[in-house]
């Protein structure tokens, strides 16, 4: 596979400085984080509602959505692929479950 | 930045061979479809709010969260990430405007 | 205050019986469990992303939408809200808090 | 039915005068708008899960959970179950699908 989620952000890098009238992406971050996150909450909708409904391309097709949208979102947040990256492999290096109960709150 | 979504999916195909009571992975693959979906919700709204909240380490934070449990949930849904990626090539050949246009109903 | 959530259910039954064409409320049920379950969702995001960003109106008005799908989900699903309001009594006889603990998994 | 989306609200007022560590509804507020949208929000994507599931009794379970998570939510905003009714009174006047239009963006 040639195709990465790193290379998609560069694609929405490079539309977010084309003109709101050309280009959805440019249009999503023109209009704002409340606009964005909500059509990232949209997208993480219809993808819940795919795999719930067992319809596998759906879920296929959902998740495109959530991934594109999600990357809007943390443009429009002014937060980097790099950062959730780098949170990504810190956890890698504890379980899951340890992870997840060291978050919680006591 | 050597840590990827391929890596983390790697990671899950990893801990999805374990023993429920071994990883948190396996715990929720083990639990189904429905448990992997509730949780992948659970994490898209905490990211819409720390977005909404300009909590821009809260998003970072977030936004790992709702990679992981995509994947969980793709897994659960016997989707490949690659299945997903291709998607995603398919449609960086259209103008991101036009094609959600072109899957908008008439 | 005339108007209530029972009043409101009412008009969703009227309307459940009109052609499609002609009404928002039958066209949802038309398309089924899953397409209301998604326009729920999204009311749900909307009230979020307002009530986060200290929105007050706009709180008032998702939650309007929110519980009109809601009312339409319920229908979809063949639930009546009698069922649920009899749950919330059950509820109240009980503090929250000793009941929501009752429902945790152990 | 006695039980009324009113009498759940009176509730709702009457426990959020009490201490927190009394009170579930009353810990929810003190927590804060934040806290309230994220419960909020995972309440409806259960009942999302339940409904696409056809878990009917899981649907009546979980639309008792949202009505409950909605109305401390409208509390921590500052929103009156009042303005949410009139709101939907407002709207009755009008054919859903007629409002509905209204709203959408030109």
């Amino acid at each position: 596979m040639t195709f990465s989620l790193e290379a998609l952000n560069q694609r929405v890098a490079e539309r977010a400085s084309v003109s709101p009238e050309e280009s959805y992406t440019a249009k999503l971050l023109h209009d704002g984080i409340d606009r964005c996150a909500r059509k990232f909450g949209e997208e993480a909708v219809e993808t819940i509602v795919a795999a719930v409904a067992r319809d596998r391309s759906g879920v296929a097709l959902e998740a495109a959505d959530v991934l594109y949208h999600l990357l809007v979102l943390l443009k429009a947040s002014g937060v980097t692929l790099d950062e959730v990256m780098a949170e990504l492999d810190r956890r890698t290096g504890q379980s899951g479950l340890a992870e997840k109960a060291s978050r919680q709150p006591s």
